[in-house]
């Protein structure tokens, strides 16, 4: 664990912002010394300096992995954000950032925060609008001359999209005991190397990695503030929600194993070709979630030997579904496995299926949730299918969400997006309600 | 073009061989000084110096993939055995290896060979079969003594599988004037590395390549022997076979566009999921060429952004397909075409198909087949759905393919297989023919 910028706190509470490190626009307005003039100008710095981050010039899209170079940028824009204003900035032993405001073992906290990684080619909100918002918000509650009773931090979960191990939410599943250290150390890249090498030559150890209950033990309260991933907001023309829950959801890998042959003297009779067995898992899944009202989703493919005239040997898909409740996901899951063992006996293909990750039913804590409804004059209440970092917090503290509106509804792409209004809006709940939670 | 080894003809008309670089088993028989000493000798010799070079030793396949390390290790094989047997070494502008026994450049010469790369995990048989065929079947005239009065040359075409930058047979399709300089400068393997460079790093001048009219104007009569790529011959129980034709076939490649999006919050009627239409179009081809008795195999797939928890936003999908008639194919690829299109449209997915290559039937020259079927004693005459150099160079001069039974008819895959009894049967054939062109 490293902890730097520890730094005394001011009349008001607040610790003393490094000036050294002061961002330009520190003179630009009336505001305390070393704040940003104003909330608007302090996000839209943040949001300018993060925005080449990672970032693919031919697909516009992200590509900030875990334990990567563009991982390591964004972590020193993070740390940077914490020293400028002079917030206590550690690293646990799973790897996530912190910034605390107040005395980090206080207990009673107040966190916010949300993940600075990003799917393959993903857009720029899905979690870094949690993190900015959240700078931004403490930022407005400094200029409000808020004064906080309570602890309050900003954090940013290592690993939560899952792009280079394939499971979403290590760095908060790892500091929660949903993972343990050596199923953490189990995981690989598609290049082969694990995580805790990945972790090695980020310049994190390895070993460190486990559970962390004393940490968690010190928050009263975390809310994430996350891009809507829908259009329910679009729908309802609300700029911010409150989230009610996140559907079950899990991930199932789907091996088909046939036998590679030459594709151009192979008679179609002697063939065990799996892409045919892939093809119409694919379209059962479809039409099995959409009867249940349900979703289902193969996203990621892998093909041996994938020669152009070349028979697959083994088609690999992954598939990713997600319900209302426990109930009728394991339904759906099972009627597209059924639907793949059988196109499989008639395809001479073998298939099998691994489920490698599932996350239960996701309720958030109702009395907070209501709390946040009420101090934003009765927003909408919404569920998601999205996994989130404040999922796997929610077993273990009282967590809500917040979404920003989205008016496209795309997610995991370059063309997710959020109007600046509704990102300000976005700012200023998470202001009122870190204020109601922590100054009170 | 370099130049090795052109030593002086002995009294038989042989180039005397290398002694310092002889085989250890020169001393083994009663044959002539620096010859094996047996045909069977020669052929296992040769089989086992070649076995381990580009094998994967997790899947016993093949990777010799063109202007590669796998890749060079065979030219340097291809080259010592040249050597060896004191023939005249040659690589021509193309990348393509020559191995002259008599006068290169005195025309009307009986050349034989095959290819020695491989697609992704490919068998050991594919190609090299050919060429080590034809070293021992030079070594078997040798030991009858027989009288060459035309040049014999072997040959190992560069690339014939096209693994690597996905256009088969480049070596010859270049000499042949079929692909052109410029054409093959475009090309690029799955890292964005283009034939150029790849040649440039293998010790190749990219800058040679072109046709070479005066090196197909040296052949008479060019006979490539090859492991059958099906079971016909397992069938009517014969070790060798004669070709008639190759079917024409080529590559489409279809690209279907939809939207990324999450996967786990997206509504069913807010997607517009390319792999969907992927997968209708893999099953539409099947049916589509099944009725039509003709073949159509998609092998190989590429993603984006391929991660478990997106919808994707682009499918490519190369299509491979075959059929007796030109006619026939270009009905059956229309209807795959059309379905892909159908499909598109009711999932929002724009489909773009492009043909990335195409060879028309090859009808191999009747009287040389026939002279090869008389010369065997009357060998079943066969039909393949797989293109060869031979159906390349058919276009330019007389050519003629010999087929060795493969008892499991599986090809493209380390469970290709050949008798040894067949391999040395396949040999004698080679021989018997090449004398019968070469020595009367």
């Amino acid at each position: 664990m490293s902890v730097v910028g520890n730094r005394p706190a001011g009349r008001d509470g607040w610790a003393q912002p490094t000036h050294s490190a002061a961002p330009a626009h520190e003179t630009e307005g009336p505001a305390a010394a070393g704040a940003p003039a104003t909330t608007s100008a302090s996000f839209h710095e943040m949001w300018r300096d993060l925005a080449p981050i990672g970032r693919n010039t031919t697909t516009n899209g992200y590509r900030r992995y875990a334990w990567t170079e563009a991982d390591a940028d964004c972590r020193t824009w993070f740390k940077e954000q914490a020293q400028t204003r002079g917030l206590t900035y550690e690293v646990d032993r799973n790897g996530n950032q912190w910034a605390w405001l107040g005395d980090p073992t206080a207990g009673n906290a107040v966190v916010t925060g949300s993940h600075l990684d990003s799917v393959p080619d993903g857009g720029a909100f899905d979690g870094p609008l949690g993190v900015v918002s959240s700078f931004a918000a403490l930022d407005e509650l400094r200029a409000r001359g808020a004064h906080p009773t309570k602890p309050l931090a900003i954090v940013n979960f290592g690993d939560e999209e899952g792009a280079r191990f394939g499971l979403a939410c290590v760095g908060s599943r790892l500091t929660a005991g949903q993972l343990t250290t050596d199923q953490a150390h189990q995981l690989r890249d598609a290049d082969g190397l694990s995580l805790p090498q990945a972790m090695e030559r980020a310049g994190y150890d390895p070993d460190a990695i486990g559970p962390d209950p004393e940490r968690l033990a010190r928050i009263g309260a975390f809310v994430e503030l996350h891009i809507e991933q829908g259009r329910a907001l679009a729908d309802t023309n609300d700029a911010v929600g409150v989230a009610s829950a996140i559907w079950p959801h899990g991930r199932w890998r789907f091996d088909f194993h046939g036998e590679a042959n030459h594709a151009g003297t192979t008679r179609i009779e002697d063939r065990r070709d799996p892409m045919l067995t892939y093809a119409n898992t694919v379209l059962a899944a479809r039409k099995k979630a959409r009867i249940a009202g349900a979703l289902a989703t193969f996203g990621k493919v892998s093909v041996e030997p994938n020669g152009v005239n070349a028979i697959a040997s083994l088609v690999r898909g992954w598939l990713d579904s997600r319900a209302a409740d426990e109930e009728t996901l394991a339904a759906v899951v099972g009627e597209i496995e059924r639907a793949a063992l059988e196109r499989g006996e008639r395809d001479g293909v073998d298939v099998r299926v691994t489920r490698e990750s599932f996350t239960p039913v996701v309720e958030f804590a109702h009395d907070l949730r209501d709390r946040l409804s009420g101090l934003l004059g009765g927003v909408p209440v919404l569920p998601t299918g999205a996994g989130h970092d404040a999922g796997i917090l929610s077993a273990s503290v009282p967590t809500a969400m917040l979404f920003v509106r989205n008016p496209t509804g795309v997610s995991h792409s370059p063309a997710e997006t959020a109007g600046e209004d509704d990102c300000l809006a976005g700012v200023a709940a998470l202001a009122e309600v870190l204020e109601g939670l922590a100054c009170h």
